[in-house]
């Protein structure tokens, strides 16, 4: 068994609300960043885990984020990395 | 201008208390995921801007993390990515 770091990013699904970065655009607005158009605001989450291999690795976080991190009705994750540690 | 998406990851400094990151660990570990030995839970900010170029986009990112998004004394941020949209 290795050791792997794997990060995930968990994002509010497209189209639905996401009144945290709407307030986090106002906040930069206000400041003065008028360019900015638009904000979305997920979770980065890193988790390391001991694995056989990198896929498998991937694979078990893929089930922790179906089973606990993503909440599927609104959220969508992905993998973002997988790296030994 | 062209518009960009600038992807943010902003992170409990390492050696402070992490304990959100410990609380998913913990519920990982009861729900039969032992091999975690880890997590780490920040935030994922993806801006969309309008700048003259990608360097004027992240560096307008940059001023927007160390004014707004990240707490400096609790927290790192580093830019993920920068990409035309």
């Amino acid at each position: 068994m290795k050791s792997f770091r794997v990060s995930v990013h968990i994002v509010p699904r497209k189209g639905l609300l996401d009144p945290q970065g709407k307030a986090v655009a106002d906040a930069l607005h206000t400041l003065g960043f008028s360019a900015v158009r638009d904000v979305h605001v997920g979770r980065h989450i890193v988790i390391e885990t001991a694995a056989a291999d990198a896929a498998a690795a991937e694979r078990a976080v893929r089930e922790m984020c179906a089973r606990l991190l993503a909440n599927p009705v609104t959220e969508d994750f992905e993998i973002a990395g997988v790296a030994g540690a």
